[in-house]
């Protein structure tokens, strides 16, 4: 029984959209904590009429705890999710740290629900990417196994958080205004520009963006599927879109993947080229489906698919399969 | 022997910026005519110092003209190219109304130049973003034949000319003000956006620039290759970027590739991951080569070889394609 929720890294992106998606599904909880670095506390949140007021993270903190949402980097997690453990509370971790830890398991509740049974007191949160692909995996790999996947990115700023955000309209602003342009969050400008580099190089040249792609999606698929992804950044602000083309051991109809991606969970079908109608990042904006448009024959590949997909990065791609877990545990 | 040239199209992106190739790159003609629309004539720019007011595309103009460079819209070469022709032009034609025509060589100069030498008067310049791809498949394919292509677009505002530059800096002053966004010359608002959709839906549901992609690069390179593209209108202003996958007849080495593409005509390495190295957009404009990095060994694909390149739109991708063609003649 949930009764005292604690959202660890609760000022950021995700932090603030789990107090939205709290409180939007009605989750059945008597007290929620907020957690978050010394710089952040005291700052007061409304939850459902009542100001909850910005506590610090530390070990005391989770004494009482039956759950712990968290989304506050990876070395807070690595510290304080064995502490929250420790203290009687499951941790579901929004951050890499644990993705690939063969002791925790990696969920998307649309694909291996049956995997949080097997958890040891932490769950881990796949990456946005992943997850949104993933979801839209699974009803095709039903039909027939998916053996290889390519897959292009366009991801948004708010991967990179509320800051990225910030940033990139701060950015739009100062070229509006004729002023230089402020780079911080991100590598290099990203206004009117594209940034083919998420996340730090791998010794293979992919970055980690990329493998995660490759590796979270074997172990939530419990597959041998390969992936070969190369993400980028790009001038949207919420919203994550992604090229994709499968192929699987049996050739899938056009008409199939629709119909399976219609009746798939968590997924909406918008694929109407005569009227123009597909995803967009734009339209997208605070939904909690990912949203399968373009679906073709692949020309180069008598057993592939090709399609695109949008998802709303900071809900589905993080805080919304986080709740989801933990409604389910 | 060229004297006389001729700019159809004078006025437009790709117009005006055949106006500043053919001064950079000092082309050998003796006058110089710019035409256009009704709407346009008058007109006047500069071209080596001289003043040059623009005439009415009409049969008359064509009188003495060597050759024609014609950007102008594929009703307008369709109409006034066998004119130009008929007085004894020869027309590079930078729309897609010629393309396909088997009696019309379609020409990248670092591809298939032995092709300009069998044109009947008029040599088609291909779609933006399958001459920046050939350029960089042509080494690679010289090693081992290239089977199939997996490719997924990144398409500037440009790509839609002059008013969908316009339009785009339109939108974002908007929104930094507060406004309404104005939304005309692409389908959807492209500020904070992605769209993936750019020409017109074809009876397979891939659109037309998709196809083009799968066409286009067999006509060019003489080939049976396969290539599934997804074509999507990215908020950059000038410069297409493409994420590929390709598959060889036997494997190429990322070393290998590097070397290929380093030694490459028309194209520069630019694939330093170590130093976050790699060509976007907003670094390209006004370059005449193509840029390519992130070369990387295809996970999914033994044979396969994943790359992103990024070139300017406007420059290999139309004007400057077409005046490499016109020097060749």
């Amino acid at each position: 029984m949930i009764r005292n929720v604690a959202i660890m890294g609760a000022t950021g992106a995700v932090g603030q959209e789990l107090l939205t998606i709290l409180e939007q599904r009605n989750f059945p909880l008597q007290n929620l904590k907020l957690l978050a670095s010394e710089r952040s506390v005291g700052r007061e949140y409304k939850f459902k009429g009542e100001t909850l007021k910005v506590e610090l993270t530390c070990p005391e903190a989770f004494k009482g705890v039956d759950l712990v949402l968290s989304s506050a980097g990876a070395s807070v997690s690595k510290e304080f999710a064995p502490i929250a453990v420790d203290a009687g509370a499951v941790v579901v971790d929004n951050t890499s740290f644990f993705r690939m830890d063969p002791n925790v398991p990696l969920v998307v509740p649309e694909v291996n629900p049956e995997d949080i049974k097997l958890h040891k007191g932490i769950i881990a949160n796949p990456n946005c990417t992943t997850i949104m692909m993933v979801v839209a995996l699974k009803p095709l790999n039903d039909i027939s196994k998916i053996k290889r996947i390519h897959v292009a990115t366009y991801q948004s700023a708010s991967g990179a958080g509320a800051t990225g955000m910030a940033e990139l309209k701060q950015q739009y602003q100062e070229i509006v205004e004729g002023k230089p342009v402020t780079v911080k969050k991100f590598a290099h400008q990203l206004a009117y520009n594209l940034i083919p580099h998420i996340d730090v190089f791998t010794d293979n040249d992919y970055t980690k963006e990329e493998m995660k792609m490759y590796n979270e999606t074997r172990k939530i698929m419990h597959s041998d599927v390969s992936c070969s992804a190369t993400c980028v950044r790009v001038s949207a602000l919420r919203c994550h879109s992604e090229a994709l083309w499968i192929e699987t051991e049996k050739p899938i109809s056009v008409e199939e993947a629709r119909a399976a991606i219609k009746a798939g969970e968590g997924l909406q079908l918008f694929d109407d080229p005569a009227n123009n109608g597909y995803p967009m990042p734009l339209d997208l904006m605070g939904k909690d489906d990912v949203y399968v448009g373009r679906i073709r024959k692949d020309l180069a590949n008598e057993n592939g698919l090709n399609f695109w997909l949008v998802g709303d990065q900071i809900r589905k791609g993080a805080a919304l399969n986080a709740v989801q877990i933990a409604e389910r545990l």
